[in-house]
């Protein structure tokens, strides 16, 4: 951020009074802004004994396969942004049941959530945002080719919890700039 | 928005290509710029039978009882910002328990998360940013005189839960452009 949004002002990164962060603030308005973690809403898609995964097809991470997934827009809450990021995805219908992982995602400033969801079709179709889109079984995941971290990470909790048909909330903060991982709750 | 925060060029407000929502577009260096919405984070400090409240000494709702919670910041987890806030409005420290309610407040483009946290002792002050900090029993709980909905809903949930001793996570989505709030889960 060089300039002010509101005046073209240039910008000063300094500690505002009574707060405890630098801020930008702007010379010419004294506006301060705010930079902030963004939301990332997703779900576990679920048909069947299958999780639908899609193949990106933008960076980050173009080519591997992920849980439909993206930024949390304003004017929706955090389970209509996780349908809408299925559709556009996926061109798939869910139905949410829960909110199943989040996790703070520490070193890009993001809180990733992602329900827990089942479709009552087996309805899908790639999309601009996904070179494939495709129903894997347990045995069929391909574990090496996953995107992220945190969707391994849900995948497995996934896989594992189905034992007991018992999908609890499951937390957890990444801070890639820490040695490890840190189990939060 | 009136400027590009990266060059002072002149926006455009429209959709870009392979976007479906419209976003501020420099004309001049045609960096996108993006709004989404923010993390509310704080806890719910039960000490004995009691809860922590804070009188707001800041707009908005100035001079009414809330539960410790803010803006949370980067480079930290949903976790460590509940507990900033809560020893930042409050001087307090806790412990946190679990992540007890969510809620996508649509009308404002936020996102609130409070966790359920425990206090090992009595010890708080008020700060720059509460006027007063208390515990309140059930009975003391200022019902008339509380900050937000979001507030009074989280506090009606513990004292009903705590009859169980079992707090599960409630979720809801509240949009005050709709007539009614609705129950999400």
């Amino acid at each position: 951020m060089n300039y002010c949004p509101n005046c073209a002002g240039t910008l000063t990164f300094s500690i505002p009074e009574g707060d405890h962060l630098p801020r930008h603030i702007c010379d010419n308005c004294n506006t301060i802004h705010y930079s902030n973690p963004k939301v990332i809403t997703g779900c576990v898609p679920i048909y069947q004994d299958k999780v639908l995964l899609c193949k990106r097809a933008i960076e980050p991470r173009k080519g591997y396969w992920t849980l439909p997934a993206g930024f949390m827009e304003n004017n929706e809450s955090t389970l209509e942004g996780a349908m809408r990021e299925t559709r556009e995805e996926a061109n798939a219908e869910v139905k949410i049941s829960h909110l199943y992982t989040i996790t703070s995602i520490v070193h890009v400033n993001q809180v990733q959530m992602l329900y827990l969801a089942y479709m009552d079709k087996p309805e899908y179709s790639i999309s601009s945002e996904s070179l494939e889109v495709e129903l894997f079984s347990e045995e069929e995941i391909p574990w090496d080719e996953l995107a992220f971290p945190t969707i391994k990470k849900a995948l497995t909790y996934y896989f594992a919890d189905r034992k007991n048909n018992h999908f609890p909330l499951r937390e957890n903060v990444v801070n890639r700039s820490m040695q490890h991982p840190k189990e939060a709750v």
